[in-house]
């Protein structure tokens, strides 16, 4: 049996909280938080505090709480030599306090409040500075989800970064097709299953392979159309950008 | 029985032939292209011509070449008084050659070679200049999707303008991603689940409520380090650029 503490109950821990509550191997020793929260229903049997100085022993730590927050915070916990992990694409490993030994636990996925999240194929990134608490992470993230990779401090950083590109960025880029069709007068509902088909694509072919579109082709034609359209827009510089990265990127093999 | 004719037989054409004639109403009478190709074995019985000169009478003849030729060839089309269409999103309809009656049928989706599109879901996009015209292409449209819009040439610009943010340059991102884990010894599968779920977010948020990231919530420290890591590549501009955009967008929410 392993047990686990969580430290902030933001998106990440909620999900990873109801997740791990459904593996038999794994007992949620406490749920900490600083402010008072309401626990879903399947969770109400959990402890709750808001009381550091309230903590048991538990064998893993999780602290869920905002990237900026986290080293002040593992440094304030009162506890000593126990394993402590936080939950974060951005922050290095050797941000926690010396005072216990350190560790990651990073699910790579974007969480909502009410959403449920299927563990099986987010990818946990794991990593701690003792051999044998890598294997106790390793242990505590099998059940959830086939997934499970050792990676540094340095390659989370980049996976990160890739991360935002690849969600939050991709995210604006629907935003901006939300704006451009509303004030048209048109739904974006026109564009949701070209959404969905662009996601699905890559799932076979590489996104260099995938690419098309004025860009791709060089249609100085269309461009010149669409530069002109955005004309008085914010998107003006975002268009002319993106358009010539894709030129840059696709340029050798024309 | 509504004939049609394809002039033209790239990805747009190959897959509405495909789809309209597994379509009891629609006779495929033709399929013209200017050079020679592989027809898929189930329209094997299509009779296929090289020559405009042996062109027949047909109710709809669709033409699917690229952007930039539409004009010239719809001008040097030897048919006249009968509707002829383009698939274009970015083409305006009246680019269309005078002789002949004129329309748009456009379906909005991205199309690969290897990739059978279901078409149920897919808007297409339908104008005519002739009311008739315009009742005939829904009613050709119709059995394919329970989405056909009557949009006007402008509208169907901005909705192709948008189709670009939401796919050309979404799947940008996506390669981006791929560059940046491949840059670091990681795998892009890593990033497929992140990526899935973006998408299926919006299905039910509206993109900028879906928002998350280092940029939204003002997290200059992350944004500072990611900046950083990209220091030498060219991705460093529109990382600043996006993350700004967002910014505007947010900026007043919070």
């Amino acid at each position: 049996m392993i047990t686990v503490t969580f430290l902030g109950f933001g998106n990440v821990n909620r999900h990873l909280c109801s997740a791990l509550h459904e593996i038999d191997q794994v007992s949620i020793k406490q749920i900490y938080n600083r402010s008072d929260i309401q626990l879903p229903s399947e969770l109400k049997d959990i402890p709750f505090t808001r009381q550091l100085s309230l903590l048991e022993p538990a064998d893993v730590y999780i602290i869920g709480i905002p990237d900026d927050a986290i080293a002040s915070f593992s440094e304030a916990l009162p506890v000593r030599d126990q394993l402590v992990v936080h939950t974060s694409g951005g922050v290095p490993m050797d941000s926690l306090s010396e005072k216990n030994r350190k560790g990651v636990f990073y699910p790579l996925q974007t969480f909502s409040k009410h959403r449920t999240v299927d563990f099986n194929s987010v990818p946990i990134c794991i990593e701690a500075s003792k051999d044998r608490d890598r294997k106790l992470l390793q242990q505590l993230a099998s059940p959830l989800t086939k997934r499970v990779v050792s990676i540094s401090s340095e390659e989370r950083a980049k996976l990160h970064l890739a991360a935002v590109f690849v969600n939050n960025f991709v995210n604006h880029m629907y935003a901006v097709g939300a704006d451009i069709t509303s004030r048209s007068g048109l739904s974006f509902e026109l564009l949701k299953p070209l959404i969905a088909e662009t996601a699905r694509k890559i799932e076979d072919l590489a996104p260099s392979e995938a690419q098309t579109g004025p860009a791709k082709r060089k249609d100085l034609n269309t461009i010149e159309k669409h530069v002109h359209l955005l004309q008085d827009s914010n998107y003006k510089e975002i268009y002319t950008l993106l358009t010539e990265s894709i030129q840059k990127t696709h340029g050798k093999k024309l």
